[in-house]
């Protein structure tokens, strides 16, 4: 089951059984994406000595195959917004972050997040990451432009704006279109280089080591097919992705993933750091949450339609964030989820992979060919077209600049979970750990030596609902950062 | 954050650091519910010698504070079901089961469970349980008689009713209304009484003590305030309870019962086994998952009612299990859940605790007084009357015998999470085992010498969408003799 190796890297290895070490090194870090490469960078700004330990053979991790978007604010505004004329609070962006993450938000991090935000904008802009002071002001997932800013999660959707001023954050890196992951670790990685950090690639983290009171004092690893003892002089940090490529993880921890169709990962996010982490007695939370999206636009013009279960009910304000569309279509009594949109506003989507199972000039017509009851989608519809007309929606208070009524022809875009459509989806849970990257036990205690960042700890994105594009590469390089400057600070064990 | 004691349950105790063991059993089994008595009984029938141990003065755990309803069927039916007029077959209940769990289903415990049932059920019996061949065929929580059989779960409701033929399975004892706890312990203690098994009261299991390669080889327990080393020679059973008084693991792992209103157990569901376990490398599954409901039956004229989310609609069909409504009642979107009846359908709920919040002759009076679209509000009444009176439901299917179509005057009762109204709950999370009570790592590795059941392992029942009244004291008891056997069957060591 263990997608490792036959050795099982849950529990950790004796220190006392340990008879030499073949790498000693300050801060031994394993993975080199976003986090691992924040977390060197930091380590080696502070005087330590930091070594990366990468199963694959280059740098990048799902860093790379993300569009590298950072979602930053507070402050007073990153450079970009104040340019774009936002000023954004730190509370503001508080406020918003804290009811993203709902009853799942863990208020430190959160904190600290915000407060060290514009910092970190600034600090990513200092190694080299171009940001246009620009801004892209159509709906989407991310820019295909080369602007910076844009607007990426609920800010401007209820219930969201009820809790704070709705203020763009996404920061897209200056690259045409999707495309800002190889940059960017192209940057962080000059930057790890130009330090001096050592960095073994190919080489497997096979499990730590520990003294009889849990203190972590190194790992295993295996370079060139020989296991190797790494003493770690200050502490270890884990930063090996999630577990979205580990089959049988999922299925233990996420089984309603089964909703989705395409994981969103590098290989290497088989939970190893999470495993190991686990095997120490750190806590695994928020295990069963994941980003899932139905990327239903750009075209921008499809959330002027509705989207409706099998009982042809509304359940969400099609102007949320594609994952919070998601998030609420996958919990549906009944199977069928349809996307209902007037001729005139349709274009083909651009991501969704939807088949149109149904149009018709009259909603009966319409109905009949997915099967919904007719009364109850007419009604749907002519309750939503009233209030639109006026510039309301009574029900989920979409907002005003995406209502309109709905005219004939109709057509329905099949996007019921299983029916081919798009679903894409990555992990949420991991080990719990302190602000610092510092891992807790299930009783809070912290575990000493051992740090985790990234998509390997619970960070602040917690679930689909109030996600946005950009809280994962954010999140991953801040607590990254975190994690080196916490561990360096340690004093060396001798 | 622990509420064991200072000292942290985390950390298995290493054997090397054992200078003596203060007692020696084959089984030391932590916990004297209906698991830990269970596990006593079988243990000693198969020849090991089991001891218990209590961190109360008295046996009895959540098993005692239930109703002790227990789950069972299958195998042509049990004596009460065929005395009753229903053959119930084990594919059936496990179809209906499997079912039940969705997504989150077990089916290595849900096959062992049906199959094995018909006989629990006699074992039971020959116990000492006393059920009469009688059956209560009114809609309630638990029977207010001493009859026996009943409907507790979904299987009568839409989607499961689709998936297996509906069978009542809910065996109640031969006692009058929701008191079988008692007496169901008292057989239970009786028998581990019977058989000479030693039981520590007032003993505080305090952690694991486990070899370097993880097996678990005793525990180490407080009694009169003294450190005790147990030695197992076969193994260690964790019978321990959930953690749904732990409001720490609560708010960890379970953060959306926020939305409940009273926890169900007794004060020693702290989490102390699932901690034990954890710290010796077992995984946890299912941690977010919990029972909650919505009691608002009896009196079962109120299921004639339709209940109503935050946008006037229908969200399920109210004729299913109380955990059921509660289940989706939390996941609806905005603030409001009502339960819309016509007063020739009212009476007072005997456990809801919900106030009426509005009435009306009209549905425009009674959406105004709750603060519903008026329109919605008629659609939703008068699509539901309107199919109602043909016998149908459309929409969710609800089952011809509780359709019928609305009349004013309305009145409705306030069921917002929040308000009042009662929504108990107790948690689904735990060990990850096996059938035999074995626990396994993440990666899936059987944990030598340490076993669970009852709540402290993750069972049968996985989620409230499934639950189904008597699943817990069911899959705990059956467990926990499945545990007891498998231990019992291990060679002694040396």
């Amino acid at each position: 089951m263990s997608n490792t190796s036959g050795t099982t890297p849950n529990v950790p290895r004796r220190l006392a059984e340990i008879s030499q070490w073949d790498i000693e090194v300050d801060i031994p870090i394993v993975g080199f994406g976003g986090a691992g490469a924040c977390a060197a960078i930091e380590a080696a700004d502070a005087g330590a000595e930091a070594m990366i330990l990468e199963v694959a053979s280059a740098s990048g991790g799902s860093t790379e195959l993300s569009s590298a978007e950072v979602y930053l604010g507070g402050g007073g505004g990153t450079r970009v917004q104040r340019a774009c004329g936002y000023s954004d609070s730190t509370e503001n962006m508080f406020n918003y972050l804290m009811a993203a993450g709902g009853d799942l938000a863990d208020e430190k991090k959160v904190r600290a997040y915000c407060e060290g935000s514009r910092a970190h904008f600034d600090w990513l802009v200092g190694m080299g990451a171009p940001y246009k002071d620009t801004e892209y002001k159509e709906r989407a997932i991310m820019a295909p432009t080369d602007d910076c800013l844009l607007y990426t999660g609920n800010e401007k959707s209820w219930p969201y704006k009820n809790h704070a001023d709705p203020c763009p954050r996404g920061h897209n890196l200056e690259v045409e279109g999707d495309n800002g992951g190889p940059l960017f670790m192209k940057i962080l990685t000059e930057q790890v280089e130009k330090r001096g950090v050592r960095v073994e690639y190919n080489c497997r983290a096979l499990t730590l080591i520990a003294d009889d009171e849990g203190e972590v004092h190194g790992l295993v690893v295996r370079i060139d097919g020989e296991e190797k003892n790494i003493r770690a002089r200050k502490g270890v940090i884990l930063c090996a992705g999630g577990f979205v490529m580990n089959e049988e993880m999922v299925k233990q921890y996420c089984p309603r993933l089964k909703a989705g169709s395409i994981p969103i990962g590098n290989p290497g996010d088989t939970g190893t750091g999470i495993l190991m982490g686990q095997g120490a007695g750190g806590a695994l939370i928020n295990m069963n949450e994941a980003f899932i999206t139905l990327p239903f636009y750009p075209p921008s013009s499809l959330t002027y339609g509705i989207f409706v279960n099998a009982q042809g009910q509304r359940f969400v304000n099609e102007d949320s964030y594609h994952a919070r569309i998601a998030y609420q279509a996958i919990r549906q009594s009944g199977h069928g989820i349809y996307l209902i949109v007037s001729a005139d506003d349709y274009e083909h989507p651009k991501f969704l992979n939807a088949e149109i199972v149904g149009t018709g000039e009259t909603i009966e017509e319409l109905a009949e060919e997915i099967s919904l009851d007719a009364d109850m989608l007419r009604h749907t519809v002519e309750f939503y077209s009233k209030h639109a007309s006026k510039g309301q929606d009574p029900l989920f208070h979409k907002s005003e600049q995406w209502l309109k009524p709905m005219e004939p022809p109709f057509a329905a875009l099949d996007c019921t979970p299983g029916s081919g459509v798009i679903y894409a989806y990555f992990t949420l849970g991991g080990l719990d750990t302190l602000p610092t990257g510092e891992v807790l036990s299930m009783e809070g205690r912290i575990i000493p030596g051992l740090y985790a960042a990234g998509r390997t700890s619970c960070g602040v994105p917690r679930n689909a609902d109030g996600y946005a594009s950009g809280m994962s590469v954010g999140d991953a390089t801040f607590f990254g950062r975190l994690a080196g400057r916490a561990v360096a600070d340690q004093p060396s064990r001798s």
